[in-house]
């Protein structure tokens, strides 16, 4: 078992690669919705899927789907997913790495039935590049795709209708990919954590608790511009000096919280010339955390401070909030699962949040989530320098097959 | 001569309104260098200098000189100037004022003849709006006039060679515009101050001791840019916290010295997403003092927090000198000219820097130049709501009447 896992381990880090060739910028990974690379993609998924004792079929959102049919033809259906999408300019393990440890795991159990049907989902949309919107093949699956969408238009003015038909699909039949909720047992999405968690705690894999909660506010401190020749320091209202301490603060109140996430990413100065100073700053607070009263707390916190940096009669600060997401927690039951597999095989259990959005997000919708992350050395993603262990695929493998082969009849 | 002083400074505020009324955007105040509305300009300058007994010629560079000759020929020549161009939407003092307070002063004065000429310069050009290249005027009359600058375009694609003859002049004869060194006895410019200072001090005019130095410099903090949720506080390389930290460095240490300014002007976060951790920012230094050593101390001091603030590895800062122009000093004979004359009219004697550019910069390199503040209420500047208290421009009136008459014969 452990030869065979192995082999199979190399197999899926070749199979990374040659996905890896499937892209429309030469030189660099970049393979977005429904773009032609993805065709040649699901000729080499469908191919491995059928290796695996798959029965695949692609649904009207472009997802492949690979299914071993439960004992009975009404038995509920176990899903491991994950997405087929990149960024441009990519590494070659988010997303692609959890479809293919899914075959892997399959391929492993091939010839065995199971008390439940499995499928295998290569989500076809993810990262929200192509039509600025996140989770598409997740969101058909789980029947909350919206109609509207299909009028959004790409970067070249194509709309998402005519991709989807010039890639061969019918934007009529999208609802039939939906699952009925009855249908699901649960879903379990093998990732790379994208982050230096499980690098620092030397941990190869890690079990996900949960799926960070989000807040996007934006802040527009007011002052008054003015010459920075003649007028002197006493009587100015900068507003980048008040916007540098509130970037102090946040910096600073988020040490202290722990597994707080809090960034000032965007930061625009008005009217932005040398010789004046400055009367406006715009700027976005991003804020993270797995529990919702922790974060919650924070921005309120954060907020605060904010006001209080003003208390200049001539300044004031305007927020708006953006965004309000709640954490997505794993399934307790699942955990358990994932857990005691992980013990049996003598790996080191560690739990950890996301920190960033998954399909596991749009499924646990209508279903039992669990997701497992593989340590990134270096925590790099979304960057050609993205990588994975080999010893830490082959963990996450073993621990796919055991959960699964624990279903086997 | 009081009630003279007073009629006279009635008129000087409804010939500045006048004055504003001549601009190429209808509801605002714009008068770049030789638009049509400067014709009108030159014409009713033509007029009222005529009437203040001077003898009225224009140069090469569109400067218009009324002058009321010496005793003799060869005698020297004593220049009171400022400038009649303008910012776009500006408001009605800035320049237009000290040349209006000339031609009173000489009004004032009429049918009498000086030991020394007086000219008085309407300067074409000062705010470097339609060429971005500030003070041609007096660089003309200061012989540095560089003749490659006629090949300068503005926003419409006219070269200023074009300008000069579609406005009438000839540009071969600019070199002509210029006095020699050996000519002039002294500049004198009046101008409303741009800055509260001495509105704070009550005061209604000041004597400019110098004319500050200036440095300008970028800073680039490049950090590492990141996933704002997947990598946790520790371990980042905001460039944004470190910038923010600079920013309120700079305006704390330029409150802890006398009369220093120093602005971060302008600011750009790379690459300015909500959720990525910025990895670079540029941004700007602008720091003046009247006294060289004091500002060059600062910018040394300031840079040397900019590389103590990036002790982490992963950081750095990189630093570019775009300006280091010294402070130019008034003349003290005629400071003491100015200050004897001010404490003769009984009104308080207050000193002070010029932290804004003037003709006086180009004039001082030929001659001993002064320069006269009044008060700016509110120190608002470049600005429809500039704005003179009628009192102190009365004030500034009676003491150029008193430093002229003093070379009456």
């Amino acid at each position: 078992m452990s030869l065979n896992l192995s082999m199979l381990t190399r197999e899926v880090i070749e199979r990374c690669d040659t996905i890896a060739a499937c892209t429309e910028e030469p030189g660099r990974i970049t393979r977005t919705f429904l773009r032609p690379p993805m065709h040649r993609v699901h000729e080499l998924l469908t191919t491995w899927m059928q290796e695996a004792d798959l029965i695949v079929r692609r649904d009207a959102l472009g997802n492949l789907i690979g299914r071993r049919p439960g004992l009975t033809s009404d038995a509920k259906i176990f899903v491991i997913g994950s997405h087929v999408d990149s960024v441009p300019n990519a590494g070659r393990y988010d997303g692609v790495l959890g479809v293919l440890l899914g075959i892997a795991a399959m391929k492993s159990l091939a010839g065995q039935r199971f008390h439940v049907a499995i499928d295998v989902i290569a989500f076809s949309e993810e990262e929200g590049v192509r039509f600025s919107t996140p989770y598409l093949g997740s969101a058909a699956v789980c029947g909350s795709f919206d109609p509207d969408w299909l009028k959004k238009k790409d970067a070249d003015g194509v709309t998402m209708d005519q991709a989807l038909r010039a890639f061969g699909l019918d934007p009529a039949e999208i609802p039939k990919a939906a699952y009925g909720r009855e249908q699901l047992e649960g879903y379990l999405e093998v990732h790379i954590e994208q982050g230096p968690v499980l690098a620092t705690l030397r941990s190869p894999i890690g079990i996900v608790d949960a799926i960070a909660g989000q807040s996007r506010h934006w802040l527009t401190f007011t002052g008054k511009a003015g010459h920075a020749g003649t007028q002197p320091m006493i009587g100015r209202s900068d507003a980048l000096v008040a916007a540098a301490h509130f970037v102090t603060q946040v910096e600073e109140y988020a040490h202290e919280v722990r597994d707080l996430r809090a960034t000032v990413g965007s930061l625009t100065v008005h009217p932005n010339a040398v010789n004046v100073i400055p009367g406006m700053v715009r700027l976005s607070l991003d804020v993270r955390h797995a529990d919702d009263a922790t974060r919650l707390k924070a921005v309120e916190r954060i907020l605060d401070q904010a006001f209080d940096i003003v208390k200049d009669p001539q300044m004031s600060v305007n927020e708006e909030t953006i965004l309000d997401q709640s954490a997505v927690p794993a399934d307790p039951a699942l955990i358990n699962r994932l857990e005691a597999i992980v013990q049996e095989k003598n790996l080191p259990v560690h739990h950890l949040a996301s920190f960033a959005g998954h399909d596991a997000v749009m499924m646990a919708k209508i279903c039992p989530m669990a997701m497992l992350f593989i340590k990134s050395p270096g925590g790099i993603s979304h960057h050609p320098d993205e990588n994975v262990d080999r010893e830490d695929v082959q963990a996450a493998l073993g621990v796919l097959v055991g959960i699964l082969g624990s279903r086997a009849v």
